[in-house]
């Protein structure tokens, strides 16, 4: 590992960016609701977006813009509505909000992303909106990575940032990155989240060598957590890089940009896990690994399968070890299944080997149940693929929370 | 409709059966565990399981009995343990039970079916399953259906059984049926349940009828509900019709066999229904139609998605027509979609057309979504299929349930 974690680290934290948030009026609670983050040169952009049907106005605005042109100046973020299921008049409205972004930043309306998050099928209170635009980049600052971390929270119960920074030849770069998250959450970006997630760097790359980081970084990050099984109509995930460091432009297959995108890795991977840990209700992390696997999509399905499972996830909120509603979860996840194969262990524990009993007291199993995170492998025992899903239990606190967020 | 229902109907009101249902100890809480159900004559069976790849042992059994022959006499099923995942063990404990039933009967032990349906991965307490078959043959009688119907419920917290008769040919004939149900319910039996239901008739059939008319009554009745998503190890529908109706046997494709379907599907519908209004925790019955999809898949897995998703399961809990988290679900099913020819009805009550919202007042849709029943019809606009799940809303009961039904 050649990259150095900063805790405190957040999307201001690499040279060049700027960040705000404030309060507009989209939330009723009169809680923080619009972020704008700044590079003060044009950066290069590089994002993944929801594969959900009904794809959110400011997705579909993102997606021709990066179609359009790979740099970027600025990213503008609202939360409280999703600006989703919302017409060509939704179009308009995300259209307008980067074109009031570009006013009031004095750049072109093209170096503008926008990201959406809240209720779906209201039409954004465009008054507030707009108004709102004005003041965060009024309050544009060095410092306002923690303001605007906060602006994008919906139900999240805490802001989510971090931080690392990486010599390149000689040269320290600093990544940050931001995301909200808790709910309406199995993200499944191309190649396959309401998450939104952003990360800037200060460090110099080809355009290549950010794209890969992006792609690549999703399968270990934000492909890999659920909360509910259900992907959002606005998950987004958009990473800028100004080259305010100064490094020489990392080259795709280099040395530089494996130590890149290590840290590019961590930044995202500890942003997933500050999701799942404040997942909507959530009193448990649960680390599900599916391994001995044909396929990795086999893996991959099994580990969902069971990551998504309300028998299963209600069973952990009990701290209990019912290893019987996890095998019933791989048997129906349509994989390749051996019974007479299958082992499952809880943070390495036995429980069942060769499809069966393994016999551990219950006892044993229920006090690692009992911790606030633990991990649950299954190993199907036909073949070495294998997939990592982080995901939650399901309380009475997430039924609360949902059945009371109304529409 | 040539059938006439009959609320009070179960597997003994078919001339020629007789069943008990009786406690051995197998559930800790002492409630009646074991039945038995008898037909004085050879009967036809036919059967539809699950497709879990983990098949519990008297599923596994039953598929046997059932390619080596097609006629049985008795069905013994018991409660409080799964007989699931316990290997070649648990298999010869399903061949114990059909030997001492059909000791206790007089009969051949290729003439007995089993079942068993409760928690995974425990050996079955022999002892007392086997004193409890003898208890229960002694007690079979013409009135026992409700006995049996009681000892085959886990969390279920009510009996659940139907009849019918119908005439065939001037002949009155007769179907009873019972069932139990609750939690781990998705069925998806072959051509795709825990839940076990069981049917009776007294009316003389060809093999092909009894057959067809099983796995034509799948995606009308058992395969079109869920509570949970989660299909069991142990789902079991077994027909039985022993002839002493006295009619001509009812031949396939005859205007008879197209009576008998009829007041067949009213049973098993019947049963399903009382399944899902009686499911885990639920205080709703929503019906889920997706009507317009380009083939019968996309409709049966875009009604699934919905049926299954817990934010729109919770939103039902709250009485929000949140129908943003439908659109949201219908979007991640994986299948064709356009967004902005989607319709939405609550009861018909438009509530999106076009994809947009059709600015029906949120008081009207909630004044629907407060009632125990309501229909949620959503209309793809690209084609001509359609599908409809039965599924329930997602309570804080269900939670209490299944974190408080230990290992």
């Amino acid at each position: 590992m050649n990259y150095i974690p900063k805790p405190d680290g957040t999307i201001t934290s690499p040279a060049g960016f700027t960040a705000a948030g404030i309060a507009c009026g989209i939330k009723p609670s009169g809680n923080p609701d619009l972020a704008v983050i700044q590079s003060d040169v044009p950066a290069l952009v590089a994002g993944a977006f929801t594969c959900n049907s009904f794809q959110a106005a400011p997705v579909l605005y993102c997606k021709q813009k990066l179609a359009r042109s790979k740099t970027a100046r600025a990213i503008v973020v609202n939360s409280g509505n999703a600006n989703s299921c919302t017409g060509p008049d939704g179009l308009q409205d995300a259209v307008a909000m980067a074109a009031k972004t570009a006013e009031c930043l004095g750049i072109q309306a093209d170096d503008v992303l926008v990201s959406s998050t809240g209720v779906i099928g209201l039409a954004l209170p465009m008054n507030n909106v707009l108004d709102g635009i004005e003041s965060a980049v009024r309050e544009l600052s060095r410092d306002g990575g923690a303001a605007a971390a906060r602006a994008i929270m919906t139900t999240d119960t805490a802001t989510k940032s971090i931080g690392a920074t990486v010599e390149i030849a000689g040269t320290v770069v600093t990544i940050g990155g931001i995301a909200k998250g808790a709910g309406m959450l199995a993200p499944s970006m191309v190649p396959h989240a309401t998450m939104l997630a952003y990360v800037t760097t200060d460090a110099a790359v080809e355009c290549a060598v950010l794209e890969q980081a992006v792609s690549n970084t999703l399968d270990q990050s934000f492909n890999r957590i659920t909360v509910d099984g259900d992907s959002s109509t606005n998950d987004s995930f958009i990473a800028l890089a100004n080259g305010r460091a100064g490094n020489a432009p990392i080259q795709p297959g280099s040395d530089e940009a494996a130590s890149f995108s290590e840290a590019f890795d961590y930044v995202t991977a500890e942003l997933a896990r500050m999701m799942i840990m404040d997942g909507e209700g959530a009193t448990k992390f649960v680390e599900v690994t599916v391994s001995g696997a044909k396929s990795k999509e086999d893996a991959r399905i099994g580990a969902r399968t069971v990551a998504n499972s309300t028998l299963c996830k209600t069973a952990w909120f009990g701290a209990d070890p019912n290893w019987g509603r996890i095998l019933d979860a791989v048997g129906y996840a349509d994989i390749s299944v051996t019974p007479d194969r299958v082992s499952l262990r809880y943070n390495g524990l036995p429980i069942v080997l060769n499809g069966q009993n393994a016999g551990t007291p219950v006892q044993d199993q229920v006090d690692i149940l009992k911790k606030r995170q633990f991990k649950l492998d299954i190993n199907l025992g036909v073949g070495d693929e294998s997939f990592t899903y982080w995901t939650t239990d399901l309380s009475y606190e997430y039924v609360r929370i949902n059945a009371e967020y109304h529409t």
